[in-house]
C-alpha cells in the first residue's frame, strides 16, 4: 500500500561504453534487493547519455547562419546553438542564454537537454564537451529493461527521466523522456467518481509522476545517486513509450 | 535513505465544516503512525475545499456579459464561466470546453481548479453544484499544519495538492497549490558537481516534485485516499509558500 523509492548505493561513475544494466544489477545485490514484479528502476538521463558517449566536442562543429543569428540574439555560445539546432526539430521560444525546443524525440525542453555539468570531456579543453540526450530513451530504456527482466526473470520496468522547467512556474521537475514496460498516460476516462458520475477528463500522467518523485531522491548536484528502485507504483504495467505524453501540437495552445 | 508515500486510511467522506486535523489525527492514531520531525502530509485540494465550504449553485449566479460571450465561444455553460472568471485574474487561453486562468492565488489551471467530479451538493439538482478551490490554500496549509504540530510535537509540514494539466504533455499531473512548513523551491545555485564546476541554474521545484509523488497514491476517481503520509523528504524543512513556485508574467514566455 506504500511507494517507497530507494536510490541505488555504490553507483560508479559512468564511463562511456559502461553497461549500466549489469551495473545496476551489481548494486542490486550488494544492496541485497530482493527484486518483485512490478518494480521499477528510474534512471537519470545523464548517466544513459554517458554510457552511450553521447559527448560531443563544441570545437569540431562547423557553424551553421542561423546558429550564428540566434548566438548573437540570445548571448549564447554558437557551438551550443548550432548543437541545440541539430539536435532539435523546431524552435518554440529563444530568450537570453536559453531557446525552447521540440527535442527530435518529440518532446518540449529547454536547450534541447544539452548538458555541461558533470561532464569531464575526453581531451582538450574540458569546457568544449558536453553531453546530449540518448539518441532514443525509450530505446534505451527497453534495452536496460530487457536485460535486466532477463537476468532476474522478474517482470520490470524502466524509466529514463531529466529535469525540466516548465511553463508559469519556477523550478525544475523530473519529467519522463524515455519509457519501457510501464504506461506513459493511465486513462480513467469513464471511471465513475464518488456519487456514480463519469469523470470525463482524466488521463493522468503516471510515469511524468513517478519521474518527479524519484528525481526527489537524486538530488541534481553530485550525481551520487543516478538510479533510484521504486515499489509500490499503483497502476499495472504494460508496454508504454513516451509518444504517449506527447501532446500533439495542434492540440497545443501554448506553442 | 529511502522516500515512503503511504495513503491514510480510514478518513471518512469529508463534509462541510469537518476539521481535517483532527481527521489526520484519528487516522494517524488507528493506522499506528508513529509520527517523526520531517514528516509531510500531502492532501488533495478537493477535501480541504470541501471542509472549507466551498461549494457554490450554479442557478444563483448573475452572469456577465463577458461570460456569456466566452461560453458562446468555447460551448461551455455560461454559469460555470462566470464563476471561472470571478475565481481568476487573467484568461491566459480558451478553447472549446476549457479556460486557461491565472487563479486569484497566481498559479495558472485549467477552469480556475472548479470541479463537478465527487461533488453532491446541499439541495436541489446536484448538477448545479460545484468546488471552487480553497480561497487560500497557503492559509489552509498553515492551520492544519499548526493543528498537527500542536497536537504532536512533531515538525511536520502539510501541503496541498490539486491535478494540473501541462503545456506541450498530455495527462495530468499533481502540482502544488498550499505549502506550509517545507521549502517550494530548493535552489541549487552555486553547488559544485562532480567536477567542480558551479551550478548555473538549477532551482528544484521540491514542493511540486513531491506533490506528484503524492498524487500517485490518491488516484483520481473514488477520492479513497486524499491523505498521503511521506517520510523521507530529502530536503530540510523550513517556512515556504506557493508565491515560490510562481514564475513571475514578465519572466514567463509562455503567457
Amino acid at each position: 500500500m506504500s511507494l517507497t523509492l530507494s536510490p541505488l548505493l555504490n553507483i560508479p561513475i559512468i564511463q562511456p561504453g559502461d553497461d549500466l544494466a549489469t551495473i545496476i544489477l551489481q548494486s542490486i545485490q550488494t544492496s541485497q534487493i530482493d527484486l518483485q514484479d512490478g518494480d521499477i528502476f528510474v534512471i537519470t538521463q545523464k548517466v544513459v547519455s554517458k554510457a552511450e558517449d553521447r559527448l560531443v566536442n563544441l570545437s569540431e562543429l562547423t557553424l551553421g547562419e542561423r546558429a550564428k543569428q540566434i548566438a548573437v540574439e540570445i548571448d549564447k555560445d554558437p557551438r551550443l546553438v548550432e548543437l541545440i539546432l541539430r539536435e532539435s526539430r523546431e524552435v518554440l521560444r529563444t530568450r537570453p542564454g536559453s531557446i525552447i525546443v521540440e527535442h527530435r524525440c518529440g518532446f518540449v525542453c529547454a536547450n534541447a537537454g544539452i548538458d555541461h555539468s558533470n561532464v569531464k570531456g575526453k581531451w582538450g579543453n574540458p569546457d568544449d564537451w558536453v553531453l546530449l540526450l540518448p539518441e532514443d530513451a525509450d530505446r534505451s530504456a527497453r534495452n536496460i529493461r530487457d536485460s535486466l527482466v532477463q537476468a532476474t526473470g522478474r517482470k520490470i520496468a524502466v524509466l529514463i527521466i531529466d529535469s525540466h522547467g516548465r511553463a508559469w512556474r519556477l523550478g525544475t521537475i523530473g519529467s519522463a523522456i524515455g519509457i519501457a514496460g510501464m504506461p506513459g498516460l493511465v486513462d480513467q476516462r469513464g471511471w465513475e467518481d464518488l456519487f456514480g458520475y463519469k469523470l470525463r477528463i482524466t488521463q493522468v500522467a503516471a510515469a511524468d509522476e513517478l519521474a518527479a518523485a524519484a528525481s526527489l531522491m537524486m538530488g541534481q548536484a553530485k550525481e551520487g545517486t543516478p538510479v533510484v528502485h521504486v515499489r509500490g507504483f499503483p497502476y499495472p504495467l504494460r508496454e508504454g513509450s513516451m509518444a504517449e505524453l506527447i501532446r500533439p501540437k495542434e492540440m497545443d495552445m501554448f506553442r
